[in-house]
């Protein structure tokens, strides 16, 4: 079978099955190991501190186009990216490391350039860049791996859904993909839309003190949002041995995504992905709490129910199904690779 | 400038560069690092622990050729290269995360004897493999994070040598040029010699066991041979602002090389790479003291001396400088890279 038939998901379970079968329960790496393949970050726990581990590519032609992209914005995102996942686990990022494959024929500025988007969101985030690797390849590509540590022992993790939470999201969704569509289809907005746009797609800002005060407030399950609202979702309630059920027209979109994308604004926030938001599922109680003590907006856009393990319902205003396509991102599933 | 005329290394200077100037003493993360980029691994301490982390890519057709190359070979290189680093500062590695950028055609089979490649070093030398990302490529990437940590509080450094100390070497050096060789040009060796330098080139074990000792016997400048001997030692030269001379006819070359690549094997073993033994710098009796505690070979093949720091000399059995052309590995500098 080729991974494109077995997809990024099942690829995944494999290379997890393969690892757990390696696995030595006499060795005191795997004993302090506390969640391995699957969730956002790996965590173990190492002389009594928690640590927190993730790791993510950005691959030319496949994650960026760079007739679209200045290398500043690049770097920026190669670091963003990860930080997200620190912040899904409720995390404080400390360092990075970050490994580049890049052509010869590159002019330096460009790498400079993306350097220095990575100095500035590490500066932003308290992160220390720390080592790397550089090697030649025939396309960019930028792999950084995170290293961070929760505030106290506990983390949020995607297994800890349970039927009765409300699902929350922070922020706005769909910005980013209509960023991307923008980008593509060269479509022209007013420059504070075009803004708007470009940096929700380009320089999306983690959500890593939210993670930490969600975990402060009792919140224990949070992934963030890069495949996609229902996708990701779809991975909590998987993780959680759960059923979840969104209701489409509570799900937040920016006035700006509405008035610009009208017909398929309610699409982009579903599916879109790349949001690099927090949805997470707690009682109405702790929500209520985590919205008093974060800044920015929190939506309740659904509910975990009991039922088959990973099925995600889509409702209307009435409860009534709604329909949907397979969306979200999954690397090789889809026919030709969109260059996000 | 293009990358290709600044190199490898100016690269990796001028990144460095950056960072530093991005960098915020008041962060913690900064207050804790101790060894940033430039070193085999970075270090910093965290709850008054040493940590280590350190990444090493493994790039289609820069790093290896899948004609040559079996899946589950590739899977162990890629680990292995990282653990060397952690050899590199003594340290003990703990666990690893695996980032691969593959295309959908691939079989999903040879992705798992990647994985099993990775799952069977790992095992061997007891560390978790907690995580990790996939993503669709034109060709195939795999970067490795391999983090860890010493026993106490000390570290090998490239930049602990002085004046003085000897230089040594475990193992034997060129066997693993010497497989590339024999791979690209098809030679026709007999199964053991073909076994031998297959295996140093596709599946070397690094000298994590002896890193830790080189540390327990009082080594503090090591570096493991990744871009080959000269090349290594210059690097540790200028991080410790010395000189160095070597003597060619001490470098230790393996009965097998000598007979098979009679004329070529003393370049091999001077400039090769990919050996991923370690070279240290020491006194004469501390040397002494590693050579009765590790098991393996430890050949001295020149001095540490006083002169223009990162200046390696090759000498004759009289004294008298050998003149050598720059080699060693480094990426984008050579016009054509080699498919290793």
């Amino acid at each position: 079978m080729k991974v494109s038939e077995l997809g990024e998901f099942g690829l995944i379970r494999l290379l997890a099955d393969i690892v757990d079968k390696a696995k030595n329960p006499e060795n005191i790496s795997w004993q302090q190991a506390l969640i391995g393949i699957g969730d956002d970050a790996a965590v173990w726990e190492s002389d009594g501190t928690i640590q927190l581990a993730t790791t993510d590519s950005l691959v030319q032609d496949t994650h960026f186009d760079l007739s679209t992209t200045s290398w500043e914005e690049l770097g920026w995102k190669a670091i963003a990216v990860n930080l997200s996942d620190i912040a899904a686990m409720g995390g404080i990022p400390r360092y990075a490391l970050v490994s580049l494959a890049l052509p010869g024929e590159l002019e330096t500025d460009c790498i400079a350039d993306l350097y220095r988007g990575m100095a500035q969101i590490a500066t932003e985030f308290g992160v220390a860049i720390v080592g790397g690797n550089v090697a030649h390849a025939d396309k960019t590509m930028i792999t950084a791996t995170l290293l961070g540590s929760p505030e106290d022992k506990a983390v949020l993790t995607r297994s800890a859904a349970v039927s009765g939470d409300q699902v929350a999201v922070t922020g706005y969704l769909g910005l980013s993909a209509a960023g991307l569509r923008m980008l593509k289809q060269n479509l022209d907005f007013d420059a504070e839309t075009s803004r708007l746009l470009r940096r929700a797609y380009l320089q999306p800002m983690p959500r890593v003190k939210e993670g930490q005060i969600l975990l402060q407030q009792g919140v224990r399950a949070a992934i963030d949002i890069s495949d996609g609202l229902i996708a990701d979702l779809a991975h909590v309630c998987e993780a959680s041995q759960t059923s979840a059920r969104i209701r489409a027209d509570s799900v937040p979109i920016h006035p700006t995504l509405e008035a610009r994308f009208e017909a398929d604004c309610q699409r982009l926030a579903l599916t879109g992905g790349e949001d690099y938001e927090l949805l997470f599922t707690a009682s109405s109680q702790v929500v209520a709490q985590v919205r008093q003590a974060v800044s920015c907006p929190v939506t309740v856009v659904g509910e975990v129910t009991a039922g088959t393990p990973g099925r995600v319902t889509l409702v209307d205003s009435a409860g009534k199904s709604i329909p949907w396509q397979q969306g979200g991102w999954e690397h090789f599933k889809s026919e030709a690779p969109r260059s996000k």
